[in-house]
């Protein structure tokens, strides 16, 4: 159903997490989905764009402490500022779980720098600030501490585990309501490609369902509905 | 405070789980409440019916495959094509938590179909598009792979464990933002009376507690209050 | 940063969570926040006020019963009537998740007493009751049973650990969208006062953020950062 | 089966947690097991005895220091020193598990002043000594860190939850290598006296078994089998 | 390095769950193996036999009680009686782990029934029993409440979960200390051959190990080594 | 009580995790204790040396295949050849739990290079043969499948968390039954000594406690107590 074409914008903007993930369990990776990570923003539920990695490491008290942690060479700084725009900052926070790993300000200066969005696999703080900001922030619960309390930032753009998900700098990130999936990224624009067209002969299933058909023969499609679904594409273009 | 009358459609209605746990205690039975589950529909936040049991089992690599899922002999699709209608499909999802146990296809399907509603122990994938549905379903967490990277369905119609609570084919479903009760169908009626008398008399007391009386005495009720409620009742009626 | 005065209304109506923590942490306190607790009402979503404590252990079943739960000298029933206006009942549930800790009617009552709101470590039941009054609940999850079916209070007034944080009678109890956090008395005005200081600092340096500056010596902020504060402080006055 | 009559040595000397447990769901108390607890003393892997209890708090870093915890006035010390020749010191560590709630030298002074053992829902530290003394203690895992860096004692002889088991001092203790069962004191007697009764009959069907015979009818026992039992245990007085 | 050759009694009595588990991953079954069980016997610490499944489901108060877990329709007692010689007895406990799944009375007869052994992903209880019988028993943890205190059997011969691996009647399972393997049927001699032949290549090479050579080429091995270890083993036979 | 001399090999070879931990808190470090994981052997259940990293990252089905894992260029088996004499190869497997970080031909060559041990917050495998090799090997539970099944090696000597704390290649590692202690390189001399010094005076008092002196005054010791330890140090030399 690929053909291997260039993502669109149109696909970028709309392909949903679940259909990328059927695509990628279709070749071979079912392994790809971030759980239980949520956006923070209601106005502000889907992301895109290409992995920009930071590792953190468990905090050791005689070195995270607040003035050290703004350090220019901290990592975590550096990756606030060198982060591509359109990139997606994406955090392994190593099962941390009891303070922020980003607050307001850095979410902030991010926005501001035209990054994409973040994706951390632990908690967030300033949140009711992060919620007035219109940027996309995937993560898990949220805490009061500042993130030097329990972690610190190890280095940036290496590969990195993020909820149980190898993510190397580069890999495509698509978030959405169900969830963030990371996708290699020599195999991403075919399969964003495949998903967008997966979403739309799935809306159009649904519809059919919606006006009443059984599932049987229409979901997973027969040869006969994917050469009706043919049809009503080429009469909808 | 029951008198074994039949449960008529406005307590149906409104019967709340927190009423209908404490009666099932009274019987005897502490362990009838799923916990940590919630309705992924503000608009479509209560569920009642008569259970349809699906079970999970892990997948297994060579059998769980998209087209394999969608075979009409694949327990989950004759699910949700048998479940009848009014009923509510409850799924045992084996503890598996990393996949979708239902899309929004099959969730839309259910909802054509009649069906009551959808309680699963596992996650939704598709939560924007069942968020639009106005169709209960109450699940724990999101995930965006398709249910088959995880599990695969294994029966229809037989006890199932959901969330901790023994549930068998017929038993009553409740369900509000408080949780899912589940109550064995022989007592099914009379604990749903003795929950909807237990609300009205909650709401008096309540009503009491906002005018400013202290709960001693008036919360649990004192044979005075009692009769100071039945006369209550017997003026507004 | 703080100068050890009394903490203004304003400073209790509107200081962070996560600010307080940062403060606590600069004085060697690094456990003092509740993590994985959210208020239940988004329309009641802070907490202020010191802290009277209540401790459930589990239930006995020839002990946890509705009637014996009503009693007056049930320590739960207690610390309704006597939490005094303007404190924060919070309760340590020793672990116990499977029911509710207070119910809509409990919570109608501390209302109407003047109390600030309610911290648990547990979950809440009667959730939309509670979500339609104005006010504070901070809990972790929700469950339909009553608390009997799983804890009973043992005692009020004494050292609890709420959330995995030493908890005083009157300790003060501060709470938003990031969690709670447990002030040790005797440092509660210097702390609080400290971090209202330092919620205006990071509004102003987040102000600079948004206008596009770099976080590299805004954020934490160099000494010329911290004398151009102080000018803007002095014009604003 | 139960005669009423006073538990004898022998009876406390060899009855099984199993059984207890099972007399004790006979009498409605299904919820009195502390799982997930083990022997560290393979040598002294039973316990019987009266509860003293023994509360622990998280720890607060400006209380929590190895001096302070040496204080007398120190609950964990008064524990120590008071709890009776006899009794169990039983410890309820509020989930947390990151460091040792008793070590070598204090697990000493209770063997030395004839205390019949420790239970702790925490973990232990000083193992390797601790398994040199014949000194029955039961705990969940280990942790090197003293017990100041994560919790402290805050009172004795209250009523404590202790691996979600609701445990009053004076209750009886009784363990084996299945786990740790708590006996409300003023059923205890009749408890172990039912449940040495039990084992002893599972003991005359366990021989049956391994004689060949079928559990039908034989386990649970058939009035046939019980009256051979009977015959059986007057043969051999 | 498999020939297809049927599985000897040798390699059966010898085979690695680990290399097992390697061959399964080569043939595309990634999620083939239960974690965090282990043998209660050290004297039983292997497994071997075709499945004979058992499912539990959650317990409901009013069935599950003593007598009635004792008739010989209780899919539990009849799985007892009708196991085959030879088989593994396997049990899905839905994650239940607050009651033994088994105690030594159900043990001793399915030890003299001549069934191969027991793997449970719940407790066990009569663990000092069990632990005198030479017979494998996998399971995970202990507790002594009896079975129907938190579960009952719901059937049998059914293919279940157990530890979140699929396992339908007569699937291979093979346990070790390493922990348990699920082989599905059809190519269970194939694996369990290619296994054997790769359990003696791997102590082939961790002899040249242990005599100083680097892991270099030799693990994996090389085309080299590989030739060499067919010479070795012309020698040996 | 540390007199900042070089540890001795005596010191290295008998100083307890639990008094390293100890004076660790002393010095400001409450985190430096890797919880949950024990030795395999029981003759080899203490570790001493200085950290060797390695860090695991989630596998990539296209990259974590057997072949693939043994490439020379695979950081996991660059460990196995580089990690000096008398280190301690210590990994972080980012949480994933499923598989066995190392097994046995990996564990062979590591003691035939004189390492000293591994420490890893993961499974291991090949469990029977790795408890017939005197080497310490520190890890969390068993697993069967081999580490590319779950987990993929990124890089070595980086800093990592193991555990939940933070290691720098070269800091000094201790571990035993109590669990692995983490010493920051720059501070370990002195805390060893410390510890040392620690672990004799406990043996002083633990013996006066046997001898039946109450632990008040005593333990933590007096300074009557210290100057008698002194006098029979003393003597003893």
């Amino acid at each position: 159903m690929s053909d291997g074409q260039t993502a669109t914008k149109k696909m970028r903007d709309s392909v949903s997490a679940a259909s990328i993930s059927a695509q990628l369990v279709k070749r071979g990776f079912r392994t790809r989905s971030i759980a239980n990570i949520t956006p923070i923003n209601p106005s502000a539920n889907r992301i895109y764009g290409p992995a920009y990695t930071l590792r953190y490491i468990p905090m050791r008290e005689d070195l995270a402490t607040g003035p050290k942690t703004g350090q220019s060479s901290n990592p975590q700084r550096r990756a606030i500022e060198e982060a591509p725009k359109g990139s997606v900052l994406i955090a392994d926070t190593n099962g941390l779980d009891v303070s922020g790993s980003f607050g307001d300000i850095l979410v902030a200066r991010l926005s501001q720098r035209g990054v994409s969005g973040i994706v951390s696999d632990g908690p967030m703080r300033d949140i009711s600030e992060i919620k007035q900001m219109n940027f996309p922030v995937f993560s898990k619960g949220n805490a009061a501490p500042p993130s030097y309390t329990s972690m610190m930032a190890a280095d940036t753009q290496v590969p990195i585990g993020c909820g149980g998900v190898a993510t190397f700098p580069g890999d495509i990130i698509v978030g959405d309501e169900d969830g963030v999936v990371v996708i290699p990224q020599d195999i991403a624009e075919d399969v964003i490609t495949a998903a967008y067209e997966q979403d739309l002969l799935e809306a159009y299933i649904r519809a059919r369902v919606e006006n009443g058909e059984s599932i049987v023969g229409l979901y997973p499609p027969s040869e006969r509905v994917l050469s009706e679904y043919e049809e009503f594409r080429q009469e909808k273009s």
